[in-house]
């Protein structure tokens, strides 16, 4: 039995979400509050779980050819003025460096935001000739946002990121690269994260400050509002007008490139926490669970019991070519409370091991996403760890899957679409004619905002759900993050 | 025969060491400047020998049981000001931010230069008993220094580093951590950058602010000045004071914690660069090569030629289980051309193959440490680079041991001291009676500075080398970057 005192610490996730949440990223240790307004320490237990996260990410990324690189992290305001966009839609929620030392400076930086600014200077100066495009980087920083209103992963004024950055000789190439790195975000989200995603693109509204087009990734949480996973943006070659970012083709005439840009963010920990925690705490997909695995000994002052504790972890800290990450809780707490704690902080698998279960030559393995609780014969340990390990990873993604279909909606009026999202929480596909007017009045009406317009498009009907005029898209409909 | 084109780039080491040093940071594409005065971009060539650096020093810190995590980059200037010594050191060279959005702050955030601040405000929130020590945390992050005179990876004003910071229950276990992670960084500069490190403690003058005692690892580059590359430093309960980091002993106590700081950064890769380069470009250790092995087809349009260099890439990826970084260069170059910038680029090893190779069945190495060649069996080929990837490495560390040792030198008194100095460049030994005032006249008279006290302590003679008085610590002493 769980320790009821750990648990009871956090407030149920159907009495407030939103304290459920608070709740469980310092009860799990992941986060701390710091004397620097809206920005937050990330603890060991958190940023392990942003290591897997960017080793697999940067896995991916490289089997496409992306290279890493580091840029600064000041921006000159000339520098961020130079695209109209961009700067109407960055300035207001930047942070201003006025002073070097003891001196004012000539010219105020801005802490970055988002770097296309600075990739575009960079690529002006090293681009030249066809041969040397395309230039295909990332980087892994910070950046900082003013944002008025902070929550822990989902909303900071400084978060941890990876922003792509690409030039290309084509517009085809351009837009083959911006779907390309949604793919795989969605890939990574799905396959690592355990979190079905929606694929498809921004309206105008919605859209990225500077970009041609821009395609994301929708999730939905389990209190059914969405929440934006990554963004893809295509820039087209306006960047590279404003930067003259210009490359002498094979025709030897000079032309643009045609830019890209991609980025994730530490956001996504928060996706993890709300489409799989519960009122026991943080679960983790094995994927991205710094213990995959936590031994706990019952009676462990009994002989024996402590050593059949480590045995068990060095035979499957060795099984599956040393990719299983075990360990064996052996502080001088109660098993209930390790237990309490092992839930708290989402590990996945709990063993537990006690004279009694070496008696028959056993243990017994309880599931954190499901709580299910399997025997298994000592000799069959390993295979059984292993494969149990997939199939949590790949039942997450299945519940994840079945919660997001279960409140996904459709509405083929603005009744139908108003009295759903007064009584329910979820997405809600209806059409749209592709007004901004339209947008508009939904969000003053309802606080809810497009989505996407899903690659996946479907007929729902003719017409549009707010005006009623002739619908040109079928959209995704939420409350956001 | 490498192509000379490429080559005559650059200048001449002897000529003019700095200049043959900014030409190989740009010819090897390592970095390019900015628009942001006193910032560089760190280019895919220059932040894959980054990554492996990260990756070897962060494997050595989590044996030690390090864990990584992440704070602010911004620091409140109350927080700063609260350890009178730390801010003396700091507050001269800091970026301020002012300005959030289009608000003035109420209070002004610098960008943090180090974060023993940020570091001290978390640990009195999350230390509270001595079960929660000790505190064993790291985080990757940049810094800013507000430097007026940089120079690419030894000195910017932003650049990237590794900050360690500690908190243990005694003073005993806080020396013992600082002297733990100094003894990492000497075997990290040793075994995977191939830099013979001398270790030592710094003198009051040159310590950390803040600190009560710092220890350095020390390295020589190939001009003779000295490169401090990593730093340990112990800083007491001075900052546990000052922040009211208190924990409750075992014995019902109320005691402040001991603290350590410790610090890698990119200037390692300016360091590399200055201790193995040559007038052909750089030479990188295989250890940090992000491309070990460059294959180059000799006339590679003759039927079968590019195949078998293939062929051999794939054999060589699949040998040494897999950890050897092997590429073929099948660009329309000219081979002479391929290997000038094999040699810029500092590519541990080149393997030519041509028709004639190919009828004898062999192919030809050359290392890029000595110049030697190597024909080899073609069915020995797996075996022979293997084994000469670990034989470079370390030849590299016995050419820059032997050089080091070659270039210091042993002054008994202040006119040898001077006259060493003057006409040669380098380490040089010799006693000090620990007074400030002599080093202050030796830094007056010719620009050098104590670099340590070594561990290795010895009896070069009974006085001071400077003023004459009774000799307390044998110094190494040097012009330093």
């Amino acid at each position: 039995m769980a320790d009821k005192k750990l648990v009871e610490a956090i407030t149920s996730m159907e009495e407030d979400f939103a304290q459920w949440y608070t709740d469980i990223v310092k009860k799990a240790e992941l986060i701390d509050y710091t004397s620097v307004k809206g920005c937050m320490v990330i603890r060991p237990a958190g940023y392990a779980i942003w290591e897997l996260i960017q080793a697999d990410l940067d896995r991916r990324f490289k089997e496409t050819g992306v290279k890493n690189v580091y840029l600064p992290m000041f921006i000159p305001e000339s520098l961020l003025n130079k695209e109209k966009d961009h700067v109407e839609g960055f300035a207001p929620e930047v942070a201003w460096v006025t002073h070097g030392g003891l001196e004012p400076l000539q010219e105020r930086l801005c802490v970055r935001p988002t770097s296309e600014t600075l990739f575009c200077d960079y690529y002006k100066n090293v681009v030249h000739s066809y041969r040397d495009l395309p230039q295909v980087c990332n980087q892994w920083c910070s950046v900082v946002r003013w944002e008025k209103e902070t929550r822990p992963f989902l909303r900071s004024r400084e978060f941890l990121w990876q922003e792509g950055h690409t030039a290309h000789a084509t517009a085809e190439e351009a837009e083959e690269r911006t779907r390309q790195m949604l793919n795989v975000y969605a890939d990574f989200l799905e396959q690592t994260l355990a979190i079905p995603a929606i694929k498809g693109r921004k309206t105008d509204k919605e859209k990225f400050a500077g970009a041609v087009a821009t395609y994301t990734v929708e999730a939905l949480m389990h209190d059914g509002k969405a929440l934006q996973s990554g963004t893809s943006h295509n820039f087209g070659d306006g960047f590279a007008q404003a930067f003259g970012v210009q490359f002498t083709d094979k025709d030897n005439t000079l032309k643009y490139v045609h830019q890209t840009s991609w980025g994730m963010t530490t956001r996504l920990i928060g996706a993890v926490i709300m489409v799989h925690g519960d009122d026991s705490g943080l679960k983790l997909p094995p994927a991205v669970a710094p213990t995959q695995v936590m031994i706990i000994p019952i009676q462990q002052k009994k002989e024996g019991v402590l050593d059949k504790a480590y045995e068990m972890r060095d035979r499957l800290a060795k099984a599956a070519g040393g990719t299983i990450r075990v360990q064996v809780d052996d502080s001088d707490k109660s098993p209930g409370w390790k237990f309490s704690e092992q839930e708290m902080r989402g590990i996945p698998m709990r063993i537990e091991i006690g004279p009694k279960d070496m008696e028959a030559g056993k243990c017994v393995i309880a599931r954190r996403d499901t709580g299910e609780k399997i025997e298994v014969n000592d000799a069959n340990l390993e295979p059984t760890v292993e494969k149990l390990l997939v199939t949590i990873q790949d039942d997450m993604l299945e519940a994840a899957r079945k919660h997001r279909d279960a409140h996904t909606y459709v509405a083929h009026d603005y009744d139908e679409f108003k009295q759903i999202f007064g009584e329910k929480a979820g997405f809600v596909k209806a059409m749209w004619c592709g007004d901004v007017e339209c947008e508009n009045r939904i969000k003053e009406d309802l606080s809810v905002t497009s989505r996407c317009m899903p690659f996946e498009q479907e007929q729902i009907s003719d017409k549009c759900v707010c005006c009623g005029k002739p619908a040109k898209h079928m959209v995704y409909w939420g409350r956001a993050y």
